[in-house]
């Protein structure tokens, strides 16, 4: 398995520059201080569909033959993926077929579905995730999209950190957090793709440490029940994800709950950004390091929370 | 009374660049389709200390003399002025003295401490508030900042729209909510100094809407017990401002209470902002008017709230 390379991060980023938002990169001092850190905000919540998982989703969707794409894509997802599967569907004007689990959110199916997708129901474990998703390939023919086991997922998500890397060029790391490994290894390729000296960083839930138990042992370990509130991140990383990132990231750093909890607060209140707990994820990691001041790239990863159901 | 002019802005553009953040402009498909119109969201609230009053008094500041600027500089505030005016005297290296009222919130006046500043408290009356900005005045030989009845105040204030107009450049139309009238002066000076056929629109809480009812009458009307969420807009128009804005807005739009928490949940929202309600007064505006589509730029002005306290 040979993955996915610079050259398709930047083929990605020229490819889905029409569809997607350059998002701003932003600063804020007294998030610095609190810190200790001048962090440079990559802020894919104020993307389209307030992650950065459009970015990817919308390079797969786009590299489909008109043949093959005139029937559809489909996954199964809970989350932001769904929501960037359907948009990214819409944008080319085919068929999307999301299978999310009976007890997800009204919010998530309502928006998936405000896109023009097809939600399938079934229960919520992984088992009837993947038969429902069996069964709708097999009925349409549709394509499965996987959230971030696929190689253009992974080049479309590392063209955030490629903007990053072009708007500021004297960055010392670049911290992004990881679940399934899909945004790490995109922005592995983008950051080293530009600078190898820059350091790649990943953040992850210590509720949910797979990623830093698999760069111990040298492989890839599942993640069993996860518990943390970011729930983004509670994937395990694939054979290909976990080669990347393997390759190109120094460490990967854990968190607590609570400090995923206070690194969110503290963006909303000092850099008035309304982020989710996965994206805290990597604020909380910047905090929790000593980078005595160095410039550091932060992929804010996404924005979607429920307003009525704040965790403090 | 000349007034600041179009050349006050640029020149406020070039003096304050080192001391404040070029602010993102935003935009969000979802917001837009929900407002009616195709908004450039400028945001002020990632502004350093969350507002566009940073820009205001950095101005006012570098421009004392070194002999006046060794005094200080005073103010009463309660809002986001006295947190702009105590960190644009740290900026300078001045001391700044600022009257808060007693039963200000805790979270500001240790805002304004952690600026540095000198807090004066006294009682919640305007009676006070001035005798104690007096007595300030004659014990230190400070000079006073007011917050929106001065000329550098006002171009200060414009350099948001001046920065909005050069990186959007066919706007049709410019929203900015209305208080004091600081915001909408030096919005109109930047808007008509870069194209006088673009629509200059303030934007009140019909529960303060005294701009409205000033343009209306010819000559500027108090505004007797405001109140409204907007808590940046509750003050009234100067001579100076309304002469600036009734030369230059097209029309004042007031909004409902109800219309100022829904636009502030939906930038919440869809646009992952955090706003005060004094900036979501605009966004409803734009969505009470009959936009069509028009290309909008809003001047989101701030984004400090106390998160324990919202109003959904």
């Amino acid at each position: 398995m040979s993955g996915p390379a610079f050259s398709d991060v930047l083929a990605a980023a020229a490819r889905i520059a029409p569809h997607v938002h350059h998002t701003p990169v932003v600063r804020s001092h007294l998030l610095d201080e609190w810190a200790g850190a001048a962090m440079h905000l990559k802020t894919e919540n104020l993307q389209r569909v307030g992650a950065f998982k459009m970015r990817g989703a919308t390079n797969a969707v786009l590299q489909l033959s008109d043949e093959v794409a005139a029937r559809g894509v489909a996954a199964h997802s809970s989350g932001n993926h769904a929501q960037a599967l359907a948009l990214a569907a819409r944008v080319r004007g085919i068929p999307a077929h999301i299978v999310m689990p009976r007890d997800a959110p009204a919010v998530k199916k309502a928006a998936v579905a405000g896109y023009g997708a097809r939600i399938i129901e079934c229960e919520p474990t992984q088992a009837a995730r993947e038969a429902a998703v069996a069964d709708v390939i097999a009925e349409t023919g549709a394509v499965e999209i996987h959230p971030y086991d696929n190689d253009h997922i992974i080049a479309g998500a590392g063209t955030a950190a490629l903007e990053l890397m072009r708007e500021v060029t004297d960055l010392d790391a670049v911290v992004a957090p990881v679940g399934g490994g899909g945004l790490l290894s995109g922005t592995s390729l983008a950051v080293h793709g530009i600078d190898p000296a820059v350091r790649v960083i990943g953040a992850e839930p210590l509720a949910a440490d797979d990623a830093a138990r698999s760069l111990a042992a040298g492989h890839p370990l599942p993640q069993p029940s996860p518990t943390t509130i970011a729930d983004g991140l509670r994937t395990g990383l694939s054979e290909r994800t976990f080669a990347i990132i393997s390759a190109h990231a120094e460490q990967i750093v854990t968190v607590t709950e609570d400090q995923i909890v206070e690194a969110m607060r503290m963006v909303w209140t000092r850099a008035k950004l309304i982020i989710e707990p996965s994206a805290a994820v990597a604020v909380a990691a910047v905090r929790s390091l000593d980078l005595r001041g160095a410039r550091t790239g932060v992929i804010l990863s996404g924005g979607n929370v429920d307003l009525d159901a704040l965790p403090w």
